[in-house]
């Protein structure tokens, strides 16, 4: 039986795990912290690209473990892949115990790094909150179960729900605080996704800035006919920082963007839109885990109806634009009020003057 | 100078007034708290109607106060009205002090309260926390400085601001916690308001149900024609408990609301509209010194955009219902994004699935 103390220390290498987010895609955001006669010896968790992993790095940090418990928040490797298997790290550390929270859910390796521990005579404790680790991995497990990313939606949003005034005014709606917020957004995101209308209006660069942030996201436009300016913010630094660009699968690109170096990608059509869940499959089998979709309307919208968000975090700004103001959500087409997709309250913060609400698909 | 034993028995004197809001119109809701040697002796608020004033009702409950401090949120009374001037009553019963947060803003009787405290020999400590006082009766204090009632505008959204699908389904938006804390903010507001498009499309009755409340708000619907059926619930109710009904000053009213018991309020329009400076201007010439405005829409654009609505509370319910469906708030016309009436943030609260936000006129 997991004790306080056991749930405790998984909770900090869950958060410790947290910090990989939106650096190792495809690979999970684990972490690992050692513990003796509760003391901690040692901490790691995955690093940039995915190596090296969390139980590696907390090894490596301090090898003198011997005797201890590690606590990881995903089952330890034992395959045999860019570095040695990490059930076989910790074996030969000589850690007397392994308490992990999820098991991993690839049928290829699901359960032998579990068995591979035990086999060494190691006392092995499973499933250590594992709701709080499924959550925190939410991405990594979607893509290999569903073969789609986890999905946040940012929106920011006067108090009746519009972005912008009649003649298109749209900029600064919210205040610096929130604009720093979505800077850390996109940072624990893999990718940064718009659609068309906003890349051709806004001209967008669509980097983390201000944070001290190395790590960049891909940045994605859905554009179903790629009438996109290749001579844009996005299009003139594609050869520095990703840009990954998905249309419709029959269009063949225009030389002068696969020229840029971004990355051009087919996927259905549904009508004459991309397909909802056409365009996540294919970002899922691009390697991406999260994406946070920053609108415009439309783009919102077709995620939403589809049922494909999984977080909306709304930035409301305590002003009112009126219903002649643009929506920040397009149309749903929904008969019936009992259809509308719907979403939990998980957090609620004030920043600055605006009020940033965090909500889960229900 | 005020010790912060004063303040702390002039916020209970504060919140004891509180408790006469919706109730006690064209009378402010003022607390008294009698204190000697730090004990409280007596607590006091003013009753239904505003008879007996906060100063009488805690004097009646205990007359032995000789020597104590009397902490009220508002000057007493100086003038002979339906009732003995509250200044004599304190005197009479012998107390040695007295606090006050604020000054009768009356220009006719201010001051001459305080004055008469003094002459008789009390000592009297004004202003003692006077914001709190002044935010507790904003409504009289508006009425009686600018001739309107404090303005609450209450609107029910989804979380991209709408109250109805296009079918204009709307029912249940948001769950029964917060439809209790709509039935809670009738009941301290002096009259609830809705459009002529809501009367017509609602059938609404507006009444507070299932709080234990006996006091009623009086019913208000803006209708610059009068297009209104009096065989709705409004017009059968309207002689058991209030209904105005506010219409164009040119229109003469239709027989059968007249003889419904409804009173009819002309009103200067603008355009073809109300003018809602007009509207508010009628109400607090009715007495009126708190209105809870509940939509629809274009009632609600036309007071956000005149720049009447002091305090709005938003509750969101975790749905999407998209640009498709109605909008919670009508156009404003606004030519720029600086012109956007600004809200500050003043309390944020989870209401089962609901979030209810409060934001006050910046
Ligand atoms: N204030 C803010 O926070 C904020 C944030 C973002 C955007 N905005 C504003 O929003 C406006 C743009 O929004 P928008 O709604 O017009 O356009 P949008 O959602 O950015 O882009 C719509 C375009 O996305 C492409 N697309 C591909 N598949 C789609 C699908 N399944 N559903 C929907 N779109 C799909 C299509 O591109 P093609 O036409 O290229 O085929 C479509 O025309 C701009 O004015 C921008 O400033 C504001
Ligand atoms: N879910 C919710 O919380 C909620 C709450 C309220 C309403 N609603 C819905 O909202 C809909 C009605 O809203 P609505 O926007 O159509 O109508 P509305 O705002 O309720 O009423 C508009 C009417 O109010 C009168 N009016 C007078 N002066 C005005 C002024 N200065 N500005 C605006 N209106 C003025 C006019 O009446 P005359 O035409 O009679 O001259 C006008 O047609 C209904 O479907 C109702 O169910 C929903």
């Amino acid at each position: 039986m997991a004790s306080a103390a056991d749930r405790r220390f998984m909770r900090l290498a869950i958060a410790l795990g947290r910090r990989g987010l939106g650096q190792v895609w495809p690979n999970p955001a684990v972490g690992c912290v050692i513990v003796r006669d509760g003391r901690i010896l040692s901490r790691g968790w995955t690093g940039p690209g995915g190596r090296p992993h969390a139980e590696a790095a907390a090894l490596a940090r301090n090898p003198d473990v011997r005797g201890a418990t590690a606590y990881v928040s995903l089952e330890p490797c034992a395959h045999h892949g860019r570095t040695p298997p990490c059930c076989d790290a910790l074996v030969r550390a000589g850690v007397a115990r392994v308490v992990t929270a999820l098991t991993d859910p690839d049928p290829r390796v699901s359960g032998r790094g579990h068995a591979r521990l035990r086999a060494a005579g190691i006392e092995v404790e499973e499933g250590v909150e594992a709701d709080a680790a499924h959550a925190a991995n939410a991405g990594f497990l979607l893509r290999l179960t569903q073969e789609r990313p986890f999905v946040t939606l940012k929106l920011a949003l006067s108090l009746d729900g519009r972005i912008a005034t009649a003649g298109g005014e749209s900029r600064w709606i919210t205040g610096p605080e929130a604009r720093r917020a979505v800077h850390a957004l996109r940072a624990c995101h893999d990718a940064v996704l718009v659609g068309g209308g906003t890349a051709r209006i806004d001209d967008p660069d669509l980097t983390v800035r201000d944070l001290g942030v190395s790590h960049q996201p891909v940045r994605v436009v859905a554009s179903h006919s790629l009438n996109l300016n290749p001579d844009s913010r996005l299009g003139r630094s594609a050869r520095d920082l990703p840009v990954w660009l998905l249309h419709a699968a029959g269009l063949t690109p225009p030389a002068q963007w696969t020229a840029t170096g971004a990355r051009l990608i087919g996927c259905a059509t549904r009508g004459d839109s991309l397909d909802p869940a056409a365009m996540m499959s294919a970002l899922a089998q691009n390697g991406l885990t999260r994406v946070l979709c920053e609108g415009g309307g439309a783009l919102a919208a077709g995620l939403i109806g589809a049922g494909l968000v999984d977080e909306l975090v709304i930035f409301a700004a305590g002003k009112m634009i009126g219903a002649d103001g643009r929506a920040g959500l397009g149309p749903l087409g929904m008969a019936r009020l009992a259809e509308a997709p719907q979403f939990e309250l998980m957090q609620v913060q004030r920043l600055g003057a605006d009020l940033c609400q965090t909500w889960r698909r229900r």
